[in-house]
């Protein structure tokens, strides 16, 4: 019997086929449910080859988890041919358009994120960076601390939203962009107000 | 050998003395890791005599978050005395009083807001909920979704700052509700602002 699963692949078109795999079924159900059997079997490959790969559920999970974030930081990387103001915009679109192709991994990234450490860890890093990110852009140098509270505050906040229109879809992506834009100034612009030592750098 | 364990409490009290038992031992260590024997001790009290007032550690969870929310609730109620300015400002004061005194609870609760369902339940009621109070203090009548999706991602974002003030206090209390409050503002504008069936009515 010749199955997908004994083809022979290189070993990155291989751990890419895995990773979609494993993405997956962990969307499909919670990270206790899932067996490394499992995922080697949707895979189409054997158990022995996947953990030649991956040692662990843990290993798998986690790269699953870092590949996802890597796909996303690539998409909302702010294109410098475009003028600042549009930067956040045309990222925060892309932000969009990615969850909603992804619909029920982000649904359950967030709604898991206290249940496995793994999605923890990654998800407070991610929302870390990102909250520096946008800091840097409103000031010159190091921002202060507050101005990246308000940022990470704002991306709790966009997870809220976010989850909030995917399963009611009572506004449209441009109403959610356009909202989510028009807080992220509104929460820099009440950083500054509250932090004397921010001092804005509004492009 | 006399423990307070065995002391005669009418039931309200017992109850009582139970509830902030659980409090504590469930801030202290995560829900899997608690026995009910741990809390029947914590509490001076038999193994027995806790089943006779809770089932099982799931009821005896549930009613203690339950205790928290109804707790808060009670300290955030609008102050109806004071002009509608100042009583968001007054009940955003009293919910920073609160997550300040339990801290460890409050971070543990958000922290694992997705491992234990109750926990989750818990919270995605309670800021539907305020969420719908918030939006409702805006407009007259029943307040369109998107104002109440506004409020919910406020309400998200609250815990984001809340977290990383917890853990840093780079900003003073007095710091940390102003830039909430103008941020909940601020939210309420921008989703006016996208969603033209959304008539203010600011007081």
């Amino acid at each position: 019997m010749t199955t997908p699963a004994y083809s022979r692949l290189d070993v990155d078109e291989r751990r890419r086929q895995l990773l979609d795999a494993s993405a997956r079924i962990f969307t499909e159900r919670r990270y206790d449910e899932v067996s490394m059997s499992e995922i080697a079997a949707a895979a189409g490959i054997s158990k022995g080859l996947l953990y030649h790969y991956f040692t662990n559920k843990q290993e798998l999970f986690r790269a699953t988890l870092e590949d996802a974030a890597r796909d996303i930081a690539i998409r909302i990387e702010p294109d410098e041919s475009l003028p600042p103001a549009d930067r956040v915009s045309a990222s925060l679109g892309a932000y969009l358009d990615w969850i909603e192709a992804h619909e029920a991994s982000y649904v359950r990234l967030i709604e898991d994120v206290g249940s496995v450490s793994e999605i923890r860890q990654l998800v407070t890093r991610v929302r870390e960076d990102t909250a520096v990110l946008i800091a840097s852009q409103a000031v010159e140098g190091e921002p202060p601390r507050a101005l990246v509270t308000a940022a990470l505050g704002w991306l709790w906040s966009m997870d809220g939203v976010c989850l909030d229109w995917l399963a009611r879809r009572h506004m449209t992506r441009e109403q959610v962009r356009d909202y989510l834009l028009a807080t992220l100034f509104g929460s820099v612009m009440a950083a500054a107000s509250v932090e004397p030592s921010i001092k804005l750098q509004l492009g």
